[in-house]
């Protein structure tokens, strides 16, 4: 088995999660050397400059050539166009893991690999509103949940490997289907950002009639409203490679409301109590 | 015009924004004597102890006997039925102030006060989701819009005094109407806390089927979640003496949803990425 200590990582996409692993990486002397891939110099030059990486190309192959670990950081549909051209890029045995929001499709085009790749998908369930190289948090992964979904040919050394690396991050590593995990972040992650965006689109509009809207808007509106400033190609990704999840979820969230809306508009004082006892007690139970 | 540091001052109700208005109040030096009241002599003996009242009475009459400034900081239908009972208690030219969430229903209560009495609606908006006296918090007004929905009745003295108090408080005043309040907040604060609820409630309905959902969760859902902690009585006030602008509110969150789901589901990225720029621009102009 490869000793973590003596891989070359090879990053590709330097935004917030790339930046923030090889920060990360490199803060905890986790591995050997770091080479970081963007579209920009002027972004290599800079997570040089953090602390993220120990070298940069603005070329794939430049990049990955002698890489252990190669770990995809763009949005998942860049990825989904990157994965078959690194089928003949990278060294036999190298270990390929990406960190995309949704796994399913991901995962599927890593199965086309050639044989002598080791793929494996990853999450780390951690993030931020903000993005980009200048967003790095070299403890972003620190007690996060980082679902790893192994492909069926992907070996037990590769998985060791992997958990290991993620727990040098201080993250949690759980093992998933990446079926299951698209089902589970529909509900967590991907619904409550679309109910950010509607709840500021609704506001935005409110305000078009009456400006003072924003003199009334406090700490809920703010938290309620920050998913709403995540990066729309990022997101965009996100929801169209899960969106058959998305939609029922989203189904279910409309049907919620709706049943919320007829207590509301009857009166209907029990049934209203209800609901909200029901979920004041499912979040303070998970929060505490 | 009375002098605010000469003024004595009833709070009825101790709980969080009753506890923080007292411990502000004291902490400022704004007023002579504040006076508490609470139906259960524990939690008057704890506002002494946590510096939010000098004195206190669980007896209503005995609390507001000798007050220049009487103010309202329980939910708001235990105002509706304590306005007119202060009817009959209050001092000549005593002011009445309540910090109710809602403004319509209780204004429409305070008109029918003897016209010895010097009424006016108020709502800071700031809040917490804990509730209780061991939540206050001396700073909680600092830098918020304090709303004032003064009647048709109220003197101008009386406006002038009130703003002065909230000025004291560190935070901002703000005239408006009781009904222009009531619309704006069904945006800004009660669809966001009723979309935290329906949130919680899907995430708990899919943790049913499959507990591995909590682990999934981050800070977005942290975040989306926090207002479903909300107390429940108090927002069941909310609900119920704001209905038909949050059912106006909530329609138009659901057509908005509605629009996101037809997008996703017919792949159509123009229009979603439409809808999710959007709303990021709007969130990112209101917060730099």
């Amino acid at each position: 088995m490869k000793d973590l200590a003596e891989c070359d990582f090879a990053i590709i996409g330097l935004g917030l999660m790339g930046g923030s692993l090889g920060a990360a990486l490199k803060a905890r002397r986790i591995c050997r050397r770091i080479r970081g891939m963007a579209r920009r110099e002027s972004v290599i030059q800079r997570a040089k400059e953090l602390g993220a990486i120990d070298e940069g190309s603005c070329d794939l192959n430049d990049a990955v050539a002698q890489a252990d670990v190669v770990v995809l950081a763009t949005p998942v549909r860049a990825m989904l166009e990157l994965i078959p051209k690194l089928g003949e890029m990278l060294p036999s045995g190298c270990i390929l893991l990406d960190l995309g929001s949704t796994k399913t499709e991901v995962v599927r085009t890593m199965e086309s690999l050639p044989a002598h790749i080791e793929p494996i998908g990853g999450h780390p369930i951690a993030g931020k509103e903000t993005s980009g190289i200048e967003a790095l948090d070299a403890e972003l992964f620190q007690n996060a949940t980082f679902v790893l979904t192994p492909l069926a040919r992907t070996g037990s050394e590769t998985i060791a490997l992997v958990q290991e690396l993620v727990r040098s991050l201080g993250a949690k590593p759980l093992l998933l289907s990446p079926e299951r995990h698209d089902r589970l972040v529909a509900a967590t992650s991907h619904l409550p950002y679309l109910a950010s965006i509607a709840l500021v689109a609704m506001a935005q509009a409110g305000a078009a009639e009456d400006p003072a809207l924003w003199d009334l808007t406090a700490g809920g509106f703010r938290d309620m409203s920050r998913l709403a400033a995540s990066n729309v190609n990022m997101s965009l990704d996100i929801l169209l490679t899960n969106r058959e999840n998305i939609l029922s979820r989203l189904d279910a969230l409309m049907r919620h409301l709706g049943r919320t809306r007829s207590a509301l508009y009857e009166g209907d004082e029990d049934s209203l109590r209800q609901l909200l006892s029901v979920a004041r007690e499912a979040r303070r139970t998970r929060y505490p």
